[in-house]
């Protein structure tokens, strides 16, 4: 099978080509099947665009089956974009693939086509090519001018909050590496959360006008929320007891459980700061968006990350976020 | 050095975060630093978007320097947009690297932004891992609404237009393969067709309501033609002895020179159709892009593609286009 015909069979969906470029109120004018997509801006809207590459062992391991490394593609990056609280719109895919394997692109079309279904996302373009496994997607979202959730507004006594439970997917890539073992129902659900991440888009479009930063867990909370001080040119307190974690999490050593949650990554839930007098609005969007958030910690004006124990003692953390070139 | 110094030293350049979401009248209003660049739409346009993915062995030979190397990243995506008429505004950047190298880093930077710089593109985001050497681009423009060039448009008894020489890369890769032996001059200029392509994007400007199709030859004159010819309907007939060489080209063996005119690829010239009353439109067009371009040839209301010699006979060719799948 060569190249267009892969596209053609796997890729190109009757909706991906929906119109000329003349039309106008639809965002995609055309899709796949011209040297570029064309898409018309909603009036009043920015564009938000982010982009992933993803390598085989480095963020996904080969026992991973094809449909939820669709999904999981996809899934990252529509967390970046709902890290800035943007409305996805299209994504492009580029892959390289050592063969042509059927029984992969099936299953990997439709992870992807299932989670862009759900969150109404067109695929209206991509690349591919011979080469080892490389999957990169693109993807473009809007956002009423000005809104977009950015890392640099955390100010000062806001509220520090979290979307989710966190750590999961760590505990689940330490029983692939052999440090710990669970039984099985316990590791399908924590393995669920490494290869199956939800991105937390409903909540990032009702943060809009309300979160003051935020920025989503994918490298680990201590790294990504240091993204946010930096930024913010501030500082934070965190209550390691109020980290939301699994139950399976929680019945764990408590060095691993410190592990996973303040370093583990690929997460992919909300880190947000929002002021004190709106925690009432912070409890509605979540409820709205049917996303649990929990409150972790505040932003202080000296800088850098202090984790604190349930007796308020500071923790003496080496903290490192995940580094694609390290570890 | 890690993941995040690297995108500081050679891609976070100060231009490529120029202020805050909330500005407008830019295009670029975010860029590398958040976890999506924000893009401000200019009134009344709309946006051209184009990745490609680059594969060492299919795309590029690892006899080519970064500096070329990472021009020709950025110009094969910047020929995609010129062949609808775009107006280059940001690339988004996915590199995956065996190991930081820096010499090949900036070189690789350096490739990459000159031409960005020539093209007034800024690189607005991205992603770096480490992993089999894959870079992917993802490109945007703008265009007035509804002005793209498309592949559709072209009618029966349109003219048929190509830009600047083909073949040249070609016969650089059959030099590299061994088939073809070259003087040392003669062969770095075929190599630099190869390795430093430039992306048509004045001319695909100019072109804007004026051609009635247009796509940029990157698989071989044959294959992307024939993708116009599908999308609209209709047929051609092209004469080979119009096809524009250059003179190192035209002094090879008959055979070898339409294998590379016809099925060579990686030309990155614009093939486009416009009405034959329009003649003099285009020529301006190409003066005032200073871009060289030639009838080679008419559009047909039978399907396929008909080439015919300097004797008016047609040519019995199995034409087949790159396929990444299957050469």
């Amino acid at each position: 099978m060569g190249e267009f015909d892969l596209i053609a069979r796997y890729f190109a969906r009757a909706g991906a080509v929906s119109g000329s470029s003349g039309s106008t109120g639809s965002t995609v004018a055309l899709g796949i099947g011209d040297d570029c997509a064309v898409l018309t801006p909603a009036p009043g809207h920015q564009w938000l665009v982010s982009t992933d590459m993803l390598v085989e062992g480095r963020h996904f391991l080969s026992t991973v089956s094809p449909r939820r490394l669709g999904h999981k593609a996809l899934a990252v990056n529509l967390s970046d974009l709902a890290a800035c609280g943007g409305t996805p719109r299209a994504c492009f895919l580029s892959l390289a693939l050592p063969r042509v394997d059927e029984t992969f692109l099936a299953g990997f079309s439709e992870g992807l086509f299932s989670l862009a279904d759900a969150h109404g996302v067109v695929l209206a373009g991509g690349d591919t090519t011979a080469g080892p496994l490389n999957i990169n997607i693109t993807i473009m979202g809007e956002v009423p001018q000005g809104q977009a959730l950015l890392r640099s507004g955390a100010r000062v006594d806001d509220d520090l909050w979290v979307s989710g439970t966190l750590g999961d997917a760590r505990l689940a890539l330490e029983v692939f590496r052999g440090t710990v073992s669970l039984p099985g129902e316990a590791f399908e659900a924590v393995r669920q959360a490494m290869e199956l991440p939800q991105p937390r888009v409903a909540l990032g479009r009702a943060l809009r006008g309300l979160a003051t930063s935020a920025i989503d867990v994918s490298d680990g909370l201590a790294g990504d929320l240091g993204h946010i001080l930096r930024r913010s040119g501030v500082g934070a307190r965190l209550h390691l007891a109020d980290l939301p974690r699994s139950a399976i999490l929680g019945a764990m050593p408590e060095d691993l459980q410190r592990l996973c949650l303040l370093t583990g990554g690929d997460d992919y839930e909300l880190v947000f700061t929002a002021p004190a007098q709106d925690r009432s609005r912070v409890m509605e969007a979540a409820q709205a968006s049917a996303t649990p958030v929990y409150r972790i910690g505040r932003i202080e004006s000296q800088p850098g990350l202090r984790v604190v124990d349930g007796e308020g003692r500071e923790l003496d953390l080496a903290l490192q976020s995940f580094d694609h070139f390290k570890s």
